[in-house]
C-alpha cells in the first residue's frame, strides 16, 4: 500500500508517542518531531507506510539512545495474553469450527497495536474479546473474509510462512497455529518475525516466550519496520518467502508493506485506520481475511 | 496557551484539509505538507497555535493561490444559521432565563469549527443542538461555568468587546448580542471580526449578514489568524482591546491566542480538543464559560 497523505500527521504522532516512551523530556520531543519534519520532504507517497515509520524510529532511537522503547510494553502484553492463553483454547473448545474461532481471536488479538492506536487498554481490550460469543464476533461487520479459501489452503499446503505481528498477539497466532496444525499435522510452519526491536512488533524472544517454537520454525524476516518491507529483508528470508506455498500475513503493518506484492497471501488484521479501510474498500473495525492472489495484486513490487 | 507538541501532527491534518478545499491536486497537497514540514522546525512552542496556524494557512494560500477555500463552507454554515435562528429565539422565548440560553446557543454553535474538527456536519450538528432541551444543556459536564460573573458583569459594563469566532456562529452571537442588549441598553457593543479569510473565521460580511450591525459595531481586528493574536492586531483595534470594561471572547482559537493576555475576559467555548481541555482542565466536549481574570492571567502577554 503506498502511503497516503492521510498518514503524515499520524507519522508525527507515532513519533511522539515513541519519544515520550524513551522518556525524552519536551525539549527532546519537539527535536525528535523537528527532525522527522525534516525529513518528510525527502520520503517519496510511493513508499509504504512502514518504510517512513522505521525511518522514524530510526531518528527516535538516535536521539534519545533509547533502542527498545517499547520493551516494557511489550512484556506487559505478552503476560497479559499468556494469561488469557486458557481461555482461548476453552473458547475454540467450545465452538463449532475451532478453526474459525481461531482465525477470528487472532484477528482480534491484534487490536494490541501500540503503532496504530496510541493508547489502548490491553487488558479491557482482550477482556471484550473474550467476552464476546462466537455469534457475536461473527456477526460483525465483515465485507472480506474469505474464511473458504483460508480453509483449503491451510488443508493443502507443504510449508506455510506466518508473518507475525506484535508482542502479546504471538499468543493470538499460537492459537491459530495450533488449530492449523490439527487441519494439516504435515505442514511445515515457519513464523517470521522482526530482527531487531521497532515499536511493538514481535521479536524471536517474543514468539519463543509465547511457545512457537513447539509447532513453528520461528526466522527473522531480517528487517526491523513495522510491516515486512521486502527491499529490506535478509535474502534467507526471501528464499522463504518466495517457496512458501501459503503465506498468512499477520496486522496492518505487514498489510501495508505486503499489499502490492506479486504473491498471493491471506491478510488477517484488523482495519483500525481509515486509511487502510478505505485502501481495502471497509470500515474501520472491520475482521478481515484477505486473500490477495497473484492476479489481484498490483504489479509495483515483487 | 503554549503550542503542546500534540499540536503538530494536527497542523498537518488541518494544512491538508485546507489544500483539499483548495482544489490542489495530490502532488500540489503533498508539496503543502513539505513545506509545512520545513517551516515546523522554526516555530516556537513558546507562541500559541493560532500563529502557526496562520503560517499554515499562508504556506497554502500561496502554493494554490486561492486566498479563501473556506468561502462555500462559510456560506453553508451562514446560511443553514439564518434558517435556525427563528428557532434559536423561540427557543430562548420559551426557556426561564433567556440570558443563559443565549450563552448556551452561542457555545453551542462554536461547533461549527471546521479548523478543530475536520469534517462536521454543520446541519445535523445544529438540530442536536435545537433539540436538547435546556434541562439537557444545563445537566451537561460543565467544570468551568461562571455564569453569574458573567451575569454581573453584562449588567455593569459601559462597553463590551465582543471577539467573534466563525462565520455561521455569528448569528449564534447575534442572539447572545440581543439578550446581553435587553440586561443593558445602553452598552456599547463593539463586534470583532478577522481582516482577511482564514479558515473559517467571520470576516466582516459574515456578520453583516447576521446583522450584527443592529445591535454592534462590527470592526476588524487587524489581523488574519484564526485567534485575536494581539502582536498581529491593528493599534485600532488594540485601543478598543485596552479600554474595553468587558470582553467576550468566543471560540478555542480566541482562547489559545489570549488565555495568557493580562486583561480579564470572559472565554466562551466549547472544548473540542484534548490539548485545551487539557489546558483548562475540563473534559472534551464540555461547554466552557471561563473567567480569566487580571491576577489569574499569564504575564507572558499583554
Amino acid at each position: 500500500m503506498k502511503t497516503y497523505l492521510e498518514c503524515i500527521p499520524c507519522f508525527f504522532k507515532q513519533a511522539l508517542e515513541a519519544a515520550r516512551l524513551s522518556g525524552a523530556g519536551r525539549k527532546t520531543q519537539k527535536r525528535i518531531l523537528d527532525a522527522v519534519a525534516l525529513r518528510m520532504p525527502k520520503f517519496p507517497l510511493s513508499a509504504s507506510p512502514p518504510e517512513m515509520a522505521r525511518v522514524i524510529h530510526d531518528i527516535v532511537k538516535k536521539i534519545t539512545g533509547k533502542c527498545d522503547p517499547y520493551a516494557t510494553i511489550k512484556n506487559k502484553s505478552n503476560n497479559l495474553a499468556l494469561k488469557v492463553y486458557p481461555k482461548l483454547k476453552e473458547k475454540i473448545l467450545r465452538s463449532k469450527d475451532g478453526l474459525l474461532t481461531a482465525v477470528e481471536l487472532a484477528i482480534a488479538g491484534n487490536i494490541i497495536d501500540y503503532g496504530v492506536k496510541n493508547s489502548v487498554n490491553v487488558k479491557e481490550e482482550l477482556d471484550k474479546i473474550l467476552n464476546r460469543e462466537n455469534e457475536a464476533i461473527r456477526s460483525e461487520a465483515r465485507s472480506i473474509f474469505d474464511y473458504r479459501g483460508f480453509k483449503s489452503a491451510i488443508t493443502k499446503a507443504g510449508n506455510i510462512l506466518y508473518l507475525a505481528d506484535n508482542s502479546g498477539e504471538v499468543v493470538f497466532d499460537r492459537v491459530l497455529i495450533e488449530e492449523i496444525k490439527k487441519r494439516n499435522r504435515k505442514a511445515d510452519i515457519i513464523y517470521a518475525v522482526k530482527e531487531r526491536p521497532v515499536i511493538n512488533d514481535a521479536l524471536f524472544e517474543d514468539a519463543r516466550i509465547a511457545g512457537i517454537q513447539e509447532y513453528a520454525e520461528i526466522i527473522s524476516c531480517g528487517a526491523d519496520t513495522p510491516g515486512t518491507v521486502l527491499s529490506l529483508c535478509s535474502d534467507k528470508f526471501l528464499k522463504v518467502y518466495r517457496r512458501a506455498d501459503m503465506i498468512i500475513s499477520k496486522g496492518q503493518g505487514n498489510f501495508e508493506a505486503l499489499s502490492d506484492s506479486e504473491r498471493a497471501i491471506f491478510f488477517l488484521f484488523m482495519a483500525k485506520c481509515p486509511v487502510v479501510a478505505q485502501d481495502v474498500k471497509c470500515e474501520v473495525g472491520d475482521i478481515v481475511l484477505l486473500h490477495k492472489t497473484k492476479s489481484a495484486a498490483g504489479k509495483r513490487r515483487r
